[in-house]
Order: structure tokens, then sequence, then C-alpha cells
């Protein structure tokens, strides 16, 4: 872009507006001139080497004497602001031209006292913890596990340049271009309403769809739509910032609804909501799925205490892993749900799209309300978009985008599973670009947080998904949509390298027991099983048989197998899986009280443990 | 776009997630399949004619006996909602075919009593008032006199395309589609502060620039930012009904001040006010500049009662007739000032982009609150703006959009001023797109706006510029933009007759003096001056020589000069000017009361009126 676009070029006449001369004033008029041509160069508004306007030409067209002109140039140019060259004239001087500038006595209008007085009015939403405090430099990071950047693999390049370019024809661009009204493009419709909602359950009229920039626009809508000071709102707990801060613009009370493995609880808590934010598809930020039965009492709940769901669907392809479920809006009560999603994740996150689905009296309003706040996402993209999914592109990218999120999450998953650094523990996903990691309880993230940068590591820590103040400090978040593949392990292997340096458990403290040594573990190894659980919570049963052969089973169907060899080397245990853990030779200390088995490292640290028991085979 | 997408597919597989199949439902599974494939034809999400899977594969896929589907088929069809065909399967039944369907008595999910579950707990903001009431098929209209819609000769097709594709470029598109994050395209910002903000004389550096989707997402912004409950919030009347529902959306209470034609009043009623919105280069509605006297007294007023202006600068580029005012942020009290203006009105009316200047604190936290509501601007559509500027497409699509405005808007005042229906009036301009039109105080625009729309022009009533209950009633505007310059004139002719048609006053009533016949009028006529103003406020003075000679003189300086000839036929006079009022010859009968001349047309209805007296020549 910067070779493109020519410097920027300041003609004489452009330059006279930037002098606001007042004769009434108490400045002189040479010092008002001095103090605009400061504000200019400081501002960048006057490039750095920009001519200026002879001191006549500018005197003539300000309508002051040449002497003052002169004046102002001439002390300029003694300060150090500008730069006057024989027989060329006058010019802006560069930064290191100016390095000794002497500062000007007047007082800049940009400067100093008056430069927040519109600022110390303010209002100050409680929007801060919102922000994301991933560093702007994120791409210079080796292994940035981080949810909403995107490497540019994932990007549909050419497809998405194509549909642009289709929707630039003439006769297109003739349809979309002069209608300034809150209409959105029906193509666009048509493609939602017939091809992506019908895989979610939904059927919607025309009339009960909305186009907005993205699901925090839909967001924004409904809570403004449907919540004011009294109103009673549930949101989960973790849950988005974002939810909760417009929930907090509206001075709606809130209720905080814990969430677990099978997503929202549903309690009697809800009795009192008028209305509930949910992310049943992927629950936002632990990544887990709302369970059928959930669903189910969810919707028994909203209609018994009559309340509105808001249902925040914004990953709803992304479940690779499992079929998607239905979605709230495609049952019986389905009424009662205002369904909102995005296009983003596929279709172009830098341009974001989203809709949403309602009634068609909500939709009639949320489209006024639209007009009033924003305006409708712009109709080039949208008719950009309706051609991207006419023409497949939202499937065949969808479908490379999940297998590579597929590729790269178990891979983070494996990786997890082969460092294990200090037993953490992944919450269960369908899919995703995301991973909730609980660490050990004395974990504190943001200690790692700088560990993991040092490392050239970038996690997310969770707090700020917690509205409680006693929140745990012991959750991040890992996601896969900004580094490749291939950085995955060595990345999880640098993290966990950052959580050892961390850890504020002596190491010793935690493994009082003395390790076995030589030939007692072999002794005591062969012939037993040893049970323990996987990073992501599934069981894993190993064999290990006294002639060195080992065998494993893993899932909750034991569908996952292999086999391997263990041995003894000094008093350290090895073992090697064909294809497990990378099919790599891996040696520990081990220890063993009563039923309880620890892997440890050479200093002693627990890797992991296991209980074991006899082999009856 | 119709015929390149095509017609929309529903597969067996995509269809299955339409049947929400409850076996502890009341309803029977057959009843349950009948009622999801009614409401999936009903809402076109299965499309006229489109064939369905056969009763044995529908079965498969669902899970029930092959007996149930075809139960549900055969009621189906022979209800009316399908259609067998022998040897070719069961098809949606086209509308004609379905004229006579039955209805069916199970009570569907998407109508009657569920259907607004979620929409009867909508709060209702006042935004109702903001929605224009043009009629959505406003370009099968031959004169839409409308403003804020385009005819497509405004828009710069091709400049705009070439700046699309710029910004479609590979390299491109990797640098803004990846970061989904919240800064804005840093090449747009800096054409608008080195090539637009200047020539405004505002000086603003990157981190006091926030690009807005329009104007409108700019002012919803800053409310949001500055104003809640405890506010005083000033606001010109008439003003924008926008800016006051989001004013009212925050609980301010809002104080109307009066404009009159050199702008805002400034009273003594500011001094309570907190925040102020102002619309100085052209006044909303009305179109009038504030002067510089009334910018200087509000900047002191500000400065004095410790307010802010919201100074929305919409149409900063359009004052085409005369030079433009500074805008008040380019003034030194300027950082009590947020800036908003919007490049739509030349860039691409479609493609909704503004911007807004203020403090670096205040942009920082409106930026936060950009991404908690919509998002920004999508990348795409900023950097093909940033293209359009450096390629200075926009100084030239401004040139020509003004020349073209100036045209028309020309072409509407010497139509008003020819046909002058009914004594109306119009504000003072110095550019811009609109006219604010004043009729006789008898006038109902409600009425004209229906005779009017019989004779195929549109014009905009004015009453929802008003906060005010009892609000002039005899108001309207005229915009430019949607009609060539050809049309202007027949179409201000069909206004004319539609106001003379729904005239309260009975014609009679309001000219009881006879008129004068035949050599009368010539002998009172002969020797006079006629003093009279123009449509738009100036004054113009005519002498009429014996010899049926004539001279005009108008304007403020007596600038527009022109001669012509009148003449008397029977009981009518006469006139023909060589280029006013088209160059064409017009007859009226003429009555004269004292010193007050009015001409009539042949059913005594008042055209105009003068004031009469000898000429001293």
């Amino acid at each position: 872009m910067a070779e493109r676009i020519p410097h920027p070029h300041i003609s004489t006449t452009a330059l006279v507006p930037l002098f606001r001369l007042d004769r009434a004033s108490g400045l002189s008029l040479q010092d008002q001139i001095r103090r605009s041509l400061i504000n200019a160069v400081e501002s960048g508004v006057l490039p750095m080497g920009a001519k200026l306007p002879s001191s006549r030409k500018l005197a003539d067209q300000l309508g002051v004497s040449r002497n003052t002109t002169l004046l102002s140039y001439q002390t300029l140019i003694s300060d150090g602001h500008l730069i006057s060259r024989e027989r060329s004239g006058v010019f802006v001087a560069t930064n290191a031209q100016r390095a000794n500038a002497r500062t000007m006595q007047v007082v800049s209008s940009r400067s100093g006292a008056t430069v927040a007085q519109a600022s110390t009015r303010l209002l100050q939403p409680d929007i801060s913890r919102t922000q994301s405090k991933f560093p702007s430099d994120w791409q210079s990071y080796r292994y940035p596990f981080l949810e909403g950047k995107y490497d540019r693999s994932l990007f549909p390049l050419h497809e998405w340049r194509e549909a642009s370019r289709l929707a630039l024809a003439v006769q297109e661009v003739e349809t979309w271009s002069v209608d300034t009204g809150e209409a959105d493009d029906p193509a666009l419709i048509e493609e939602i309403r017939t091809k992506l909602l019908p895989r979610r359950g939904i059927v919607a009229r025309p009339d009960e769809l909305l186009i907005t920039a993205g699901d925090q626009q839909a967001l924004h809508l409904v809570t403004r739509l449907f919540a004011s000071h009294q109103t009673v709102a549930g949101v989960e707990e973790p849950g988005m910032p974002e939810i909760r801060a417009l929930f907090a613009g509206r001075n709606a009370r809130m209720i905080h609804l814990p969430v677990d493995d099978e997503g929202l609880i549903v309690s009697e808590e809800l009795e009192g909501c008028d209305i509930v934010h949910v992310t049943p598809s992927r629950q936002r930020p632990t990544a887990v799925t709302m369970s059928a039965a959930r669903r189910t009492a969810l919707l028994e709940s909203a209609e018994r205490n009559d309340f509105i769901i808001v249902e925040d669907d914004f990953e709803c392809e992304l479940n690779y892993l499992e079929n998607p479920l239905p979605a709230l809006r495609a049952t019986d009560g389905g009424n009662r749900v205002v369904y909102v999603a995005s296009l983003s994740k596929v279709l172009a996150p830098g341009v974001g799209l989203g809709f949403m689905v309602a009634a068609p009296e909500v939709i009639a309003a949320a489209r006024r309300l639209r007009s009033l706040t924003t305006g409708r996402p712009s109709p080039n993209n949208q008719r950009a978009a309706a051609f991207f999914l006419s023409l497949g592109h939202y499937d065949t990218m969808l479908r490379r985008f999940n297998q590579v999120c597929e590729h790269r999450l178990i891979a983070l998953r494996d990786a997890l599973n082969h460092y294990r650094p200090m037993s953490i523990a992944i919450a269960p996903v369908r899919g995703g670009t995301t991973y909730w990691v609980r660490g050990s309880p004395h974990l504190q993230t943001q200690k790692l947080v700088e560990a993991t940068q040092a490392r050239g590591v970038l996690i997310e820590p969770a707090d700020h998904y917690f509205a409680a103040s006693d929140a745990p400090t012991n959750m991040f978040r890992l996601g896969i949509t900004s580094l490749p593949v291939e950085r995955i392990r060595e990345g999880i292997a640098a993290l966990s390298d950052a959580i050892h340096a961390v850890a504020t458990e002596p190491a010793s403290a935690n493994s009082p027991t003395p390790y076995l040594t030589g030939e007692l573990i072999k002794s005591r190894l062969s012939n037993t099983v040893l049970h323990y659980k996987t990073v992501y919570g599934e069981p894993c049963t190993i064999i290990l048989k006294p002639d060195g052969e080992m065998s494993g089973r893993a899932g909750t169907a034991g569908e996952d197998v292999d086999v391997g060899r263990w041995w003894v080397e000094g008093d350290m245990w090895f073992r090697k899986w064909d294809r497990w853990a990378f099919g790599e030779v891996l040696g520990f200390r081990v220890a063993i009280t009563g039923n309880d088995l620890s892997w440890l490292d050479e200093s002693g640290r627990v890797m992991d443990s296991a209980v074991i028991s006899l082999s009856d085979i």
C-alpha cells in the first residue's frame, strides 16, 4: 500500500485553512501563524521535508503583511522547526534536524490543559475487561495459541476475491449502490435461509432474518431490545465479558449461571430470569457442547418461567468431531429463542458478517435499531457473501477449515497428553478452535503468561471470562487458528517448560516418596495394569508384560489401542509406543505408594500418575 | 443476480434436520412429520416444485416405519400441499396447485399463539419517528424529490470498482483479512487526516481519528460515551429525529434549541446544557449554514457554560455555492468539539463510511465501544476507500457531484420561483442537496403528500423533524439526488398543481377584489415599478414601460438582471422574459388594492403578489 499511495502533498491553498487567525486574540498574528505551523508539523499534516510556500505568497493568502509571515518563518527556522535552503525555499525539518528544536513558549492548542476537555466528561462503561490482552505484535511470536487471530492459510483468499469481483460487476453495483435504505440483500437472505439454517434445523421466513456486522452487533441489538434496569439477565459463568458488558450497559441485573462439561447447568437459579444468554453449540470460553438433556431442560425451564433465550451459535458449523445437535431455535419452543450466528469464522474474519433469526416483530424492531445505531452491513459485502455461498465456496471452505482445525486440535490434544505438564486437564470438545485448560490449583496464570512469552508462546489468560472476583487463577485457553500444525508440539513443549518454571510447589515436597531403583522397577511393574486418564479426561489402561511387551487401550469405549515396549536402564523406566506419544522413547523415575504410581522426571518432579494393580491375565 | 444463483436445492440429508420428532409428544409421529413438512413448504425452505425423497428413504433417515412417512405424504397429497406424479415421485405443490389446499388441523409451530413469545417482551424505544415514510417503490415515481435516495448517475461506479479491485489484490487482502482486531486502516486514516481534514481547517493526529460506519454510528458512540440520565442535551429544533432517539435511548433530558436562517440560535437556553448537537455546515433539515457570528457565539457559550459540542458535518464538502466556513473543531476551543462526518455522500451511498475526530482518550473509548456494539467498518471497504482517495477519485467525484447538484438545485430554485405555488418560501442555502420549503400557513402537508403521489411526485413531509407536538404542518423538503435535472421543472409544475388542489382557502374568498379588465390593465401598469421577493427570499424589482418593454433586477446586490416584454390580450396581462421564467409567455389576471398588486390565474387563485409604485424614471 505504502508504495502506491503517493507521498501526501499539501498545496498552498490547502495550507490556508490550517491558519485560524483571530485579530481580537491576545496573541500576535505572528505567534498565531507560528503556532498553526507547529501544530501542522507536529501532527504530521505537514510532512517532514515538505516545501512551504514563500513568505510573500503566504502573506497574500492570509491577508497579513509580509513582515509577519517572514518573522514567523525566521523564528521557526532559528528554533529548528523549519530549514531554509538557499535558492530553494523553506522546508519542514526532518526529525533528525529537529532533534534540538527549542520548545515553543506559546501554548499549543493541541497540548496541555485543553487537550482533554471532552475526555473529562467521558462516561466509563465497564468495557475494559472485554479487551483482549494479546500483544499487538502477536504475529512475531512463534507459538501464538490465540483464539480470534488467524494465520493466512485459513483465509479463503481466492474464493473471496472471486465472490467480491462478481459483486463488483456493473449491473451488481447498480443494484446495491443507490439504495441507502435498510433492507438486507435478498440474495444473501435466501442463501442463509435455504442453505445454512436447514442444517441447524431452523425454518425461517425472509422477515425472520436480519444480517448483522458479526455476532457482536446482533447481541448489542438484542440486549437493547430486551433488557432494561428492570430486567434479570442470566449469563454463563465463565462466560463472555462482552455479553456482561452489554447487559451492564442496559443496567440489567445479572445472574451468573455456572457451566460444567455438559454446558450451562439448568437449575432453579433460572426461575427469576427474564432473558438468558447461552452458547449451546460451543460454550464460550470452555468450548464444551451443551448436552441434549440440558437443552430440553433449559427449554422446559424457559416455558415454565417464561423467559427468552438468546442462542449464541457463533461456531455452529465447527462441530467436526461429533454430529452437531439441532439449534434450540429449531425446537417447538423455538419462538422463545432469538438465534444469533456468525459467518465470519469461515467466510472472512476481517469481513464481519453474521445474522439473527427471530419472530418478524423482533426482526423489524432490530432493523430500526440497527439503522439508528450503525446502518446495515455494507451491501457490497452482503452481495459478495451471497455469491460466496451460492458458488459453493462456503461449503468447500467450511470442510477445509474443519479439516485443518481437526488436524491441529488433535495435534494440540496429543501434545498436551504427551507432555502433561503438572496435571493439567482440558474440557471435552466436539470441535472448534480452542481448548480450555485447567492447571494445578497452585498455577498462577498471570505468572505463566510472562514465562510463556519469554519462550515465544502466547496463551490466553482466562480471568476476564469470570464475573466473580474470586475466580480461579489456574485457567487459560489455547487456540489453534493462528499457528501451523508443525509448530503445535514444539509450542506445547515450550509451554510445558514454562509451567514447570513457574511451579510454586517445591518439587521435593511434592514427591517425598523415594523412587524405585534398578531391578526393583522391573519386578514391581511386571504383570501389572496401570489405570489413568488422558489429559482430555478419557480412561486409559496400560498392561505391562514381564517380557517388555506393553499394550494400551484408551477412550470411553476403549476404541484407541496401541502396543509398545518397556525396559529399565539404570534407575530409569523407559517406554516406547508404536504410535502414541509420537512413537518416541521416553524415560522416567518411578515411585509407588500403595496403589499409586507416579512418574517423575530426573529432577524429581511428578510428571503423571496412575493407579497400579496386578494383571490377572 | 437471480439468474446466476442456482435454484435452491434441498438434498434428503439436508431435509432431515428439519424434522424434530419427539416420541414423548402428544402428537403422533405422522402428524409431527406432516407439520414439519408444512412448515418447510410455507417458509419456502422447501421451494415450490422441489422433489421430495421417497417415503421409504425418508423413513430410513428418520428411523420411523415406512407406513408413517407414507401416511404423512398421502394426507399432504390429498390436502393439496404435495403433488404425486406417477413414476416421478412426490413434489411440493406450486401456489396455483395449493390454492384450495385444506388448512391443517394440527397447530403449526410457526403460527398462532406461540409466534410472538419473544416479541411480547420487546422494549419499544422511541425510534418509530426516525423512519422515513418514503414508499419502498420510490424508483417507480417520475418525480422523487427525496433526500437520501440516489439516482445511478451520481454513483462513481467505475472509480469505486477500480479502488475495490486494488483493495482485492492478493497482497492487500493478506494485510486486511487476518487481523480481527479493532485498528482502522492506517492508509485511510492518513488520507483523511492529510487530505480531507486540512480543508476543514482541522489538524488531527492518527490517534484522534476513528473510522465509523457512516455518521450515524459515530453519533451512537458519542451519545453512549457522553450522555446518561443525568445529562442535559441540547438539540436543534427542527432537527434530526435520529439524534433525539439516541439521546432518548440514554434517558438524557433534551432542550430543543430553535433554528433560523443563520442556524442554531445561541441563547441563554444553552446554559444548562452538558452536550449540544449541532449541524453547522448544513443544518438538518433546513439546509441553512450557521453564520460565522453564531459559530463564535456558540463556542464562547460552550467555554462559559462548560459544555461539549458534537459537530455533525455530514455534508461538509457540499457547500459549492459559497465558500465553506471552517469547522468548529478547527478553532482554538476545538477540543470541546467532537467532530463527526461522512464520506458516503460522495464515495458510495451504499458503502456507509464516516469518521470522527476527538481527543485521543475519547477516540480510545469510542473504539472500545465500537468493538462491543458492532466492530470496525469492513477492512476491505476501508482499504478501497483509501485507494479511492489516494487515486484522486474523491476530489474528482466531489467536483462532479457538486456540479450536478448545483445544476439541479438551481433548476429547482428557478422552477419554484416560476410556479410560486401559493406563496411558498425556501430557506437560503450554500449548497447541498435539499430545499426546506414553507408553504402557506393553511397548507396541510399530509394532504399534500397524497395529492403529489397521485401526480407522480414524492416530497418529504417535515413533521418528524420537529420534537414539539404543535409543530407547523406546512413544511416539507425537496431533494435533488434522485431525479435528473430534466424532470425538475415538470415535477415542480405537478407539485404546484397539487398544492392548488389541496388549498383549503376558497379561491374567491382570497381574492374578493375584482380583477382589472382590458385597457385598464395597460393604463394602471404602465410606468410602474413592482417590488417583490423571489421564492428564495431575495429582492426583485421589475420596471414596466408604456411601450411594453420590461426590465428586472434580482438578488441582494441586484446582480441578476433580465429584460422582456409585456402586453394585454382581452382581460389578461402577459409577459415574456428573455431568460427568466424559462423565457416563456405567461398570462395572468391582475388585481390592485392600494399598493398591493396580485397576479391571479383564470380561476381567480392568487399566484403571486407585489408592491406597485409609479416609476420615477
